[in-house]
């Protein structure tokens, strides 16, 4: 049968996007293979008997939890994420103004299912996070990237790109941010910027998506305040997700917001899958009632600053520092890294030679670039592996100079 | 802040489509309330402590499924699918043919984005599910409705509607069916029909949804073949669920359908959710590996015979059966009631005095209709209740004759 799919366009910026990951996933299982690339956290870190203990729910909230939920979330774990995230939102976000989505990326989906009709402009910081820039182009939206440095996104560039997207006729629907650590890049939203970008937003009269899962994982410095704290204008959504903190097989993560766009983001979940699984809210729930995630937070930054720790080392001892640029990032679970004498690709394949992955940094930059460029995650292999992966990395490199 | 928030169309409808659900939900929780209307299965038979003994699995596959797993779903809950439906599906579906998806509803959902442009069709059966034509509605889409009788969609009609949309120089995107004891009627589509429906999809080159989250809930007579098993065009999506079976609370359905199609669903839902919950899937696996699955659904199917046994008989005694038609249905959860001389409107209002509540007719039709029809759910109330509320319902119904 041949039928009109429809929306090619669409899927052709799927494959384009979707397929180094791919790559990346099915490399990741071959024997003898040092994986720097899927961003997961260290599963020898999931507290497996702690989280089955919780199954305990099952037995005493089964009917509850087993059956239909509403869909803005299991209300106990609601209760919880309001009070705990009280510090960093500024107040404790009420009922209606929260919903438990299916991992922090749905909440960007639900947002481009509510709010972008196809051609619509999203601001995004460019490099970014793959998955959700993967689904903005699924419902049609176009893309505007604004570069990176040490302080984040260079927010300055955004009113000149918003005229020219404005008086081509379009509309910009939201602005896109990783305020923290950011995916790929690792860099952090200076507090200067922060307020910059607010005064964009309500200056033109967009929404903010700020998207914060490598919050908790800071390993120096200290908290800058959420965008979402410093709001006035009920113009920011800010997603949260227990994938780092606790394990991201739950699916589990959630967005505060303005309540006349969460109610409208809840209605269109309804439809999308009626609710996240409340089977595993009340799993996750009965973790957190009991004070594991609270109790377990610092242990889980403390091994992942050995690893990033680590790996700063072993770029310094192996690496042709000449020829390579990166920062250090204060938290979160990446190194993003330049060569501007070796290109990407020709590095790609000769550390697959050398049983070595890592992402190619094109396929986060919304528009052109990364071509010299790539992602290295340090959360997931272990000790050794990094050890071992940035000399043979190191050797690759200096195999190419 | 007022920001456009685009899509008030859709907006507009989702909340009308929405809002009878929701009041029901919240009439549902009032002290002494017995109600008929939300399609919940009865909790009273979740298997609490088997699946809490499930919950091993944590413990010994821990690693993985509290980890990122693959979009297309847990690989050993796919290979029990596969297996398990093999009868129904009239072979043993491959891997890249199935997709475990966030409920079945999430199918849908899926399709929609992949295939459904902003003004495309949809034909669905008139009346049909309330959670799908949201979603659809959300997407963009036109929906035109195909009446039911005792037999099904009247598929004669489908033909006539296509070349009207055609003509009109639209698209027609797909066909969705529930054809085993439809939600909300409760009819189911003959196997003549079902040989019809898919000669027109091979004629009109359409894809059919096929929903089935009912079909194990047979209480009388042989099971149809599926449209899936008798397709011979790669035109037919398969969508199936554990929310009847085991429990809705896990959200976990899956698809079966074309690679081609399937493949596309599949990358549209890593920007989606990444994966359905991995925990959640790992329990269900689990569940069903220990063979709990088949050994309950016996009793399950006889627990809910009794309940539409009752509401049958309570029907006889209690309505004035001059002026309300219905068809016992021959599974699933619902009756659907039609009362010529009433309307819906009047006896609901007279039902929640009395303590009753069912879902009015209007919302279920996606262009027009239901002013004189309602949904009743056995599924749900006890055997005490269904007797209780039946005998008011009856009253409310004569004192409006």
């Amino acid at each position: 049968m041949s039928i009109n799919l429809g929306k090619l366009f669409s899927e052709a910026a799927a494959k384009q996007k979707a397929s180094p990951i791919r790559e990346m996933m099915s490399s990741a299982k071959k024997p003898g293979m040092i994986s720097f690339a899927g961003g997961m956290p260290d599963p020898d870190i999931f507290p497996l008997d702690l989280f089955a203990e919780c199954s305990d729910i099952i037995r005493t909230d089964g009917k509850t939890i087993l059956q239909y939920g509403t869909t803005d979330g299991y209300p106990p774990l609601k209760e919880f994420i309001s009070q705990w995230t009280a510090p960093r939102m500024g107040k404790t976000v009420r009922d209606e103004e929260l919903l438990v989505t299916s991992g922090s990326i749905q909440v960007a989906d639900l947002l481009n299912l509510s709010v972008v009709e196809k051609g619509d402009y999203i601001i995004t910081e460019s490099p970014t996070f793959l998955g959700t820039i993967l689904d903005m182009y699924n419902h049609g939206a176009n893309l505007c990237g604004i570069p990176c440095d040490n302080e984040g996104m260079i927010v300055d560039q955004i009113p000149g790109e918003i005229e020219k997207i404005r008086s081509s006729g379009n509309e910009v629907k939201y602005i896109y941010t990783i305020p923290n650590f950011q995916n790929p890049v690792g860099c952090t939203l200076s507090l200067e910027r922060r307020k910059k970008l607010l005064e964009i937003a309500r200056n033109y009269n967009l929404l903010i998506l700020e998207d914060d899962p490598y919050a908790y994982i800071r390993f120096d410095g200290e908290d800058l305040p959420t965008l979402y704290s410093m709001d006035t204008e009920d113009s920011v959504i800010f997603a949260g997700s227990f994938s780092k903190v606790l394990a991201p097989g739950v699916r589990v993560g959630w967005c505060a917001g303005p309540q006349e766009i969460l109610r409208k983001m809840t209605v269109f979940k309804q439809g999308v899958d009626t609710s996240t699984s409340i089977l595993a809210q009340g799993l996750v729930y009965e973790y957190c009632r009991k004070g594991h995630l609270e109790k377990r937070l610092p242990s889980i930054i403390d091994h992942y600053r050995v690893k990033r720790d680590v790996m700063e080392k072993a770029f310094q001892q192996f690496l042709p520092t000449d020829s390579v640029n990166y920062t250090k990032p204060q938290g979160g679970f990446f190194y993003w890294l330049e060569t501007p004498e070796i290109l990407t690709d020709d590095l790609f394949e000769k550390a697959v030679e050398k049983n070595i992955l890592f992402v190619k940094g094109e396929p986060f930059f919304p528009n052109e670039g990364g071509k010299h460029e790539f992602r290295m995650c340090f959360s997931f292999p272990s000790v050794e592996m990094i050890n071992e992966g940035v000399r043979n990395l190191g050797t690759a490199m200096k195999e190419l100079l």
